[in-house]
C-alpha cells in the first residue's frame, strides 16, 4: 500500500503555520507563509495552497500521496459546511474555504474547523486528553479560548457558533467585554485579567515583593504575582487566589453543562502547573453539582503548546 | 405486522405517572401509582412494573406487544448504563434500575434518563421543538431545570452529570444556592427568585399596584409582578425587568457555549408568553457572540406542559 500524507494548517492573521503528517502521526515537516488582511480573500486561499505543496516537497512527500488537509481558522467556522461564516479581523464573510482550497489542490478533501477547536481537538486526540473521549480546552491568553470535544469529535453547535466559553458572563454587570457583554469570564480568567489585576494589586500594596520582580508596570507579566506568591508575598498570594476563584467558577460552569472527562487548561499561565491546577481541582470539587467522588473529573494542563492546532488539523485531514 | 406499544414513565417523588403509546405515537393510556423514599427501592422497582403492566391492559395493549418503555427519573442518571448514579432525596445510590425493571418485565427493554432531559426530549420529538435537531428546554419552576438535546438525543455528558444549567454561576460571590455555590442561575430565574424578588419589590414600594393583585404576602405568585407590570406598575415593571435580564444573561450563556437552534422555555413563568419572551429574544440578540443575523436562534414557549416527561420517556421506550 502506497503511503499517504496529510497536512494540518493553524491559520492566523499573521501566518499560517503548516505540518506534514503521514497516516501513523509522525510529524514529517513544516513550513510557514505569512498572511495578511490586505491580501484579501482569493490571495490568502493561494497562498495556502502554496504552503500545502511547499510543506509536501519539504517533507519529501508526493503531492499525488496527498490524502487530505485541515485547517484551523480564526472566526465563526462552520464545519458542516466547510465555511467561515465570519472572521471580523480578516473582514471574511461566508467563504467557502474548504472548497475554494480544495479546487486550488485538485480536489483533495479538505476540512476546516475554529482554531480554538481544532487545538482541542490535537490535545484531545495526541497530547493531554489521549485517554478521554471528551474534554474540554481551555486557553488561558489575550482572551480565553475554549474548544469542546465530545466523542473525539469537535462540538461547533449550529454553523460553527458554540464552545465560545470565554464570552459566560460569570459576573452580571461585571467588567464590560469587548463581546458587547459585562462579566465574561475572560475579563478575569486571561492573562490579560491576571495582568491588569497584579498591577492594581501592586498600586495598593507599594511594599509587595511582587515590585522586586517588576520594577516597573511595563515588565509586569502573567509570572509576576505567581512568582512573588511563591515567595510568601500575602499581596501577591491575595492576588492568585482570586484569579484561581475566578478561574474555578468558570470551570465550574463548564463541568456542570457539559460533565466532559477532563479539563485541560492551556496558554501562558497554565504554565504555572499543579501551583495553579491543585487549588483549581479542589475549589472545583467542593463547589461542583455532582463531586469528584460520583463522577471523576480530570483537570490537567495542555501538552502540545503552540502545536496543538497544527496537530488538531491534521486530525481534522485523517477525517477529511 | 402486529402492533408494538411502548410505555413512558415520568418518575417523581410523590407519583410515577405512565403513558401507553402506540408507534405511530398516539397516546392511548394514562395511569399512576404513588411513589414514597419509604417504600424502598425493591418495592418501587415492583410498583413500576406493576404501573407498566396497569397501563397496558387499561389501553387494551396486550403485554407481549410491549416493546420497550422509558422513564424519566429525578436525579443523576447515566442513561448508557441505565443507572441511577444518584436520587437524594430517595437515598438512591447507583442502582441499575433499568435492567432491574426489565427483569421486572420478562426482559422488556428499559432505557432510562434525568426526568429534565425526558422533558427536553419529549419537546424536541413531539412539542416545541419539532422543527430543531438541537434544543434546550430551561424550566422556570422551583428550580432552574436544564435538559440538553443534540443531534435529536439527550447529551447527558459522563456519567449523566451534564446539563445542570440552573447551576451555573452568573453573579460570582452572589446569593447562595444550596448546591453548594453562590450566584447560580436558579437564584435568579427560577419561579422561587421571582417571588422573592415581587415580595421584596412590594416592601419596597407600599403604594405599588401588586398589592391590589395581592393583599397579602402569601398570596403573591409568579404572575403578580407580571399582571401589574402589564398595568403599568413602575415597581412591578422594574421586576420583571430585572428577572428578563437575569433569564437572557443565564439563556446567552447556554448559547455561547451550545449555539442550539432553538431555547424552548417551559415551567410555570413560560405562560407569560411573548410579553416574557419578546425582551427575552431582543436582549440576547444584542449580546449574542455571534448574532442571530448570522445564526438564526428561535427562543419559544414549551407545548407539552407537564406531559412533555411522559413524551420524552416514550422518546426513550421508542430507543430502547
Amino acid at each position: 500500500m502506497a503511503a499517504k500524507y496529510y497536512v494540518g494548517i493553524d491559520l492566523g492573521g499573521m501566518s499560517a503555520k503548516a505540518g506534514l503528517f503521514d497516516e501513523g502521526g509522525k510529524y514529517l515537516a513544516k513550513d510557514t507563509v505569512k498572511t495578511s488582511k490586505s491580501d484579501g480573500y482569493a490571495v490568502t486561499v493561494k497562498d495556502l495552497a502554496g504552503l500545502v505543496r511547499s510543506v509536501c516537497e519539504k517533507g519529501g512527500a508526493a503531492f499525488s500521496a496527498l490524502s487530505g488537509v485541515g485547517i484551523g481558522s480564526p472566526g465563526i467556522i462552520d464545519g458542516g459546511a466547510g465555511k467561515v461564516v465570519s472572521w471580523t479581523n480578516f473582514g471574511w464573510e461566508d467563504k467557502s474555504l474548504a472548497s475554494d482550497l480544495s479546487a486550488q489542490l485538485g480536489g483533495v478533501p479538505v476540512k476546516i474547523s475554529n482554531d480554538a477547536n481544532a487545538a482541542a481537538l490535537g490535545e484531545a486526540k495526541f497530547g493531554a486528553g489521549k485517554k478521554y473521549t471528551d474534554s474540554i480546552l481551555i486557553t488561558l491568553g489575550t482572551g480565553v479560548g475554549s474548544g469542546i470535544i465530545l466523542n473525539g469529535k469537535i462540538f461547533e453547535g449550529f454553523r460553527g457558533g458554540a464552545g465560545e466559553a470565554g464570552h459566560m458572563t460569570i459576573v452580571v454587570g461585571g467588567i464590560p467585554c469587548p463581546c458587547g457583554r459585562r462579566g465574561c469570564f475572560e475579563q478575569y480568567a486571561s492573562a490579560t485579567a491576571l495582568l491588569r489585576d497584579t498591577k492594581r494589586a501592586m498600586f495598593e500594596h507599594k511594599d509587595s515583593a511582587m515590585w522586586k520582580i517588576a520594577p516597573s508596570p511595563e515588565q509586569v507579566d502573567g509570572r509576576t504575582s505567581f512568582t512573588a506568591a511563591k515567595e510568601g508575598d500575602a499581596a501577591a498570594q491575595e492576588g492568585v487566589k482570586n484569579y484561581i476563584m475566578y478561574l474555578s467558577e468558570g470551570i465550574l460552569n463548564l463541568v456542570n453543562c457539559f460533565r466532559p472527562q477532563a479539563i485541560i487548561v492551556g496558554g501562558g499561565v497554565s504554565g504555572q502547573g499543579d501551583y495553579l491546577l491543585e487549588p483549581v481541582r479542589k475549589y472545583v470539587n467542593e463547589h461542583l453539582f455532582v463531586g469528584f467522588d460520583r463522577i471523576p473529573l480530570a483537570i490537567i494542563c495542555a501538552a502540545l503548546g503552540n502545536d496543538a492546532g497544527i496537530w488538531g488539523a491534521y486530525a481534522l485531514a485523517l477525517d477529511a
